[in-house]
């Protein structure tokens, strides 16, 4: 029996292959979407449709600190209640929505867009760091928290930011704490997370 | 930490909302599919949302088996090598699949659209059986092979077509065999098939 049946009407096949596409999706699921899709009034469908068409078509990406945004000047930057000298350096839109869960965090952000990584071909000059260094010559920014990833790709595009930015007078660079995770027993913690976190103990604090 | 964090762009968050509607995707999925989509051109992006609406208003049932088609009469009820004397009645679209994916069936197909269940209010006239009785009128079938599922609802319907048909002179109405699966052992079959696959014994061949 094969797992790609042919299909009765190539309208369905050609909305199978584009599900089908979606990452995660096989064409079992695929299948399972469209036959839904196709119980649906036509115009709960062209309702679905439309809102795919517009989001490619008419999303922005703000010009400050290239988060998806629907105006030229995102939500957050252009919120006067947040703290402009604080800029937190993240790879993608998910980590914004991560730290902004937190509610922990009350400055500006900049995206990225990935992180340094010559394996996939991706360069300094493919992701948003010149701009980065841009904005923060431009004044105002009294500190830029590195958020990356704690891997190979994400350290040396730490390093790489930090070299670029070493010079600019009076400027604080951080990175996140790392550390055993809150909840997490002692024993079954990786040696390098433990042992970071005895070198950079903190105070007690209750 | 909520489950379903306000998005930054309200394309975004729409397209998010549609893709969730689907069934078994929930939010994140959702929105790491929508994400996968904003990376695209926006040109692969229009073709999915063409596929889509092209689905939904051009998608035609076939006018004589009820199969989903791309015409009038679909591929199977238009194709002389198929034997038109036998009619095998199914739920829906994917046992007809299902059934083509055996090639052991050259027979035509009729799709009821689901069974009688009075507890989800669905009485015989929401379903495709008076266009069965008529074809069968019509003349020219010899066979109805029910393939309805072994549930309470597939059985009242089948007693309900074979009610229907019973007076139709010379006409077989057969039903699917049931018994153990192939390659199922003896010990773990529920009682009722196996009960059932004793009673229905069939010669031995080889």
């Amino acid at each position: 029996m094969s797992d790609t049946p042919t299909l009765s009407s190539a309208l369905l096949d050609k909305a199978v292959d584009e599900f089908s596409k979606l990452p995660g999706i096989g064409r079992k699921t695929a299948l399972r979407l469209v036959l839904h899709l196709l119980k649906l009034e036509p115009s709960a469908v062209d309702t679905f449709a439309q809102s795919l068409t517009n989001l490619c078509h008419d999303v922005h990406y703000c010009h400050q600190c290239h988060n998806i945004s629907d105006t030229d000047l995102c939500a957050i930057c252009s919120n006067p209640l947040r703290d402009g000298t604080q800029v937190c350096v993240v790879e993608n839109f998910q980590d914004v929505m991560a730290l902004e869960a937190t509610t922990q965090y009350h400055g500006l952000y900049h995206v990225l867009g990935g992180v340094i990584s010559p394996m996939d071909g991706i360069s300094p000059s493919d992701l948003e760091i010149e701009s980065l260094v841009e904005r923060v010559h431009q004044g105002g920014v009294e500190e830029v928290i590195l958020a990356l990833s704690s891997t190979m790709e994400g350290d040396t595009t730490n390093f790489y930011i930090y070299r670029r930015l070493q010079d600019v007078h009076d400027l604080k660079i951080t990175t996140l704490a790392r550390g055993i995770s809150i909840n997490d027993e002692l024993q079954y913690t990786d040696e390098v997370t433990l042992g970071r976190s005895l070198v950079n103990r903190v105070p007690f604090s209750f």
